[in-house]
């Protein structure tokens, strides 16, 4: 059975000791089984209190994050190599403190609006530093989700294809690619085929819609997205992902250019979509047995 | 607020005392409001029985039949015409004694597959007798709905325009449109469309998916058909219908040519149609929110 | 490449030689690769004429057929059995004389509205007769298409899955699963799966729509049904179906339940029909080919 | 009928003669109403040259442009607004000299990744000079095409309804709201209704794909799209638009984020999008008369 979990920004902007534990305890409450946390600015995170926190209301937590300009580790410049993967391993020891399974997100390049294609070079060092991450997170058993993003929040990994090619050029068994439906509406020739076509590689994923508001408000057929998921024998953890102004701000309102408010009760979302992601795991369940029911005499 | 049902085909093929009991107690456990009775022999039902076993645990009930060859009202024949008038207003005596709001199905013609077209006379002469009925359940305050069933299962009202044409003919406040997606499916060239198109004439509603098995495991975009029925305004019932092998019998196995075992377990299905629905019908309320929440500053 | 082709009852409802050389002069014209002409009574269709009028234009010929209550070669009975086996033969002599390279149609069991379920030891026989037949048509290379048709028109093979069963029981090279995307949206539980796990059985494909009228005038998903076949490595015949009472007549129009009026013109239907086929199924070659595009550098 | 055209960065990325005349060429041979020319730098285009290139090959021009930083006319800053309203002004002359029926685009604010909401001042005075343009527009009987456009491109008009509200506020009858699929994908939250909602104010249309390639290899139900504009009676300009990195180039790949080879033969594209369009409006065409064909006898 899959792990459902919830982004922490459907509660709450930043993660104080208040809204750490307001975040945990309505994601628990609701019934999710853990939490997404953003780690872009992992130092801001107490683990401690978070662990707590988590313990208390018994749900478990993953990490996400996006590297930036200065720590791209697909620029090709070896100083902002270096920062990134200084980075990757705060978000590592904080995710192993914590009692993650998995640290994810744009890991292998800036999380940015680009201007200019990346090059095999820049390609070629992430897949370099990704390798001694991985190597690091094996050792607490944490698997890393490389984001598809849309063109517009990165220039390096835009579809469920690149995902499969960056994790074989880096070779490390709990490297796997994080799949996300909004930025899959954009890029994606077919959304479940890709889904399908990932197999075995797909190791973390994000629903949502295609506005990033209510689940199954917007334009994506979210059966064939979850009926792609069952089909293909995914089992791992799937967050439900939604910002409105009324929750998030700066700098990530700027990078993810989210101008329109597009819920006010993250509860009453967060609810709801829990609900539609159950319905919709059996329904498509259900899917793949009418074809085993349907046998001659 | 719509209140949602479930048809008794889901629990159980007849009415006896246990089957009836049965049938209504699931209903309420499941958390549905009423559930819909075939009355295709109202003889078989014990309505006393019926109604203490409703009040008992707290739901509703509407009655569905379809006319049979012998009973035709879309026949021209006015013998047939009389016994099918009779079992009408049977159905009405059967529905005001349970509390029922609704009778639905194929009460125009027919139940069965046709081997010739409709005619004008066959069509006024359903007119004709639909309104002395209309005229009697107006005064119970029932409602007819009169359902639009695909191609092999009646030759008269096969799309949604053409209830709507039939009942302005018969020109009754209590005479309206019962649609069923599974049969949209078939006839309608654009589903939702032809939800918004019946408008107010819009009366009853089945939902169900195309192969008649678990909500969501089928061909229909059920999205589309839980915003057409909000963006709709529409408040009336709405039941869930489904038919498998493992329950139904002769005649409507024939009738209704169920080959397929497509479930085994009535209260799995019926759970989860209800959450599905639920889901569903609170993605289609955000949906239209959306375009409310998008204003500029 | 796929040859294209249309169905006579688009042009004429019967096989007259004038009706004959106006359907096969029409399909030519339009641009079509070949005709399927119905062969539900083979003695009535002039061969040597039909050969000559396909010579004259420049196209080829299949033929499609279904067996009827008399010849039912799953009812388990005997002499039936042996009615059918022969009109399966002289359907099989006139594809020979034709040129043609397939007969299609429900060949395995009656085109019929059944009242009961087909039968283990029906199937059997059905099995058995076919092995008879295939190997007849082998010597004239001719393959056999078992159309899965929907729950209305056959009680034996009404999903892929059971046409793939089916074929496997006869194990003949020459024994293939004819889909028709009018039934799978009736049937299946997800129309682009069930192609694609029929794979190398698919043998002979129809097109239409959800009311069988204008092609993407309908509800079916049509974008996904040419990805499927594309994606399949399907390149045998693709045959379009539509039936307006316009054209067909008694006894088709009461097996098929043609009530309405779907379309007057059959020219600009069928030309209509083979741009929207080349259309979809450049666009289905497109998005597979954007998979092998995104590569990393 | 709707005009159909095609965006010049199908063929080429500047207008130098040569690609002025080679773009106009190929749309007229394709057989394509009308080209639609990007203006973002005005001064570029050769007008004489290009009218002249029109007349040769018989077809028609619409311009579009976006304002960028220095020219956003909704930044709130006066010179900045002066500055816009300066460009909207000389693209317009083009158009009049051109003989355009049509300037489109993001003429309302900066063409941008923007980082902060837009504001109610700047969204005041975009509405100021865009009704001066307007006025300006009339003379030359040129209509305004405002278009939405997503978060990630102008941080004003996201949405169609948005686009409705600007062009109430302007209350000029010549400023009308253009519409691009590929943005609604990411924005509305129910295409097809937003399509019918924006109604007589939609004055321009841009198909094309999710990923921006291939018409209809992207993950837009197009079939829903085309029903609607035929079903809002829309009788306008349809321009296909699609970008790859075989031919755009800086700065518009920069803001665009045009990273992949989306596909390497622009008329096999365009010839494609034709005959697609063309398709796809006819069965929109004949879904509509569906309808009016199911009359009861």
């Amino acid at each position: 059975m899959n792990k459902l979990g919830v982004h922490a920004l459907v509660w709450e902007k930043g993660w104080s000791h208040d809204e750490c534990e307001r975040a945990i305890a309505k994601s628990a409450e609701v019934g999710y089984d853990f939490i997404e946390a953003p780690a872009l600015d992992p130092s801001s995170i107490d683990i401690d209190f978070t662990r707590r926190s988590l313990e208390k209301h018994g749900i478990g937590i993953n990490f996400s994050l996006g590297l930036d300009a200065d720590t791209d580790i697909s620029s090709g410049d070896i100083e902002k190599g270096k920062r990134g993967k200084a980075k990757l391993l705060e978000a590592l020891t904080l995710a192993r403190d914590a009692g993650a399974t998995h640290v994810c997100g744009i890991l292998h390049s800036a999380f940015q609006k680009s201007s200019v294609p990346t090059t095999a070079a820049g390609v070629a060092m992430s897949v370099d530093i990704l390798g001694q991450v991985a190597e690091i997170a094996a050792k607490s058993r944490i698997t890393l989700g490389l984001e598809v993003v849309n063109r517009y929040e990165s220039n390096v990994l835009n579809t469920a294809s690149q995902g499969v090619e960056l994790c074989k050029r880096i070779g490390a068994d709990n490297v796997k690619v994080h799949l996300d439906v909004y930025h899959m509406n954009i890029e994606e020739s077919d959304v479940p085929s890709a889904i399908k076509d990932t197999g075995s590689y797909l190791g973390y994923f994000h629903t949502g819609d295609s506005h990033r508001g209510y689940l199954g408000s917007g334009t994506i057929d979210l059966a064939g997205v979850f009926r792609a998921l069952v089909a293909s024998g995914y089992t791992g953890p799937i967050t439900f992902e939604s910002f409105s102004s009324r929750v998030v701000g700066q700098p990530l309102e700027g990078i993810l250019g989210i101008w329109r408010n597009l819920w006010e009760d993250g509860y009453d979302l967060a609810s709801h979509a829990l609900m539609y992601t159950r319905a919709q795991l059996k329904s498509a369940t259900e899917t793949l047995r009418q074809v085993e029911r349907s046998r001659l005499p």
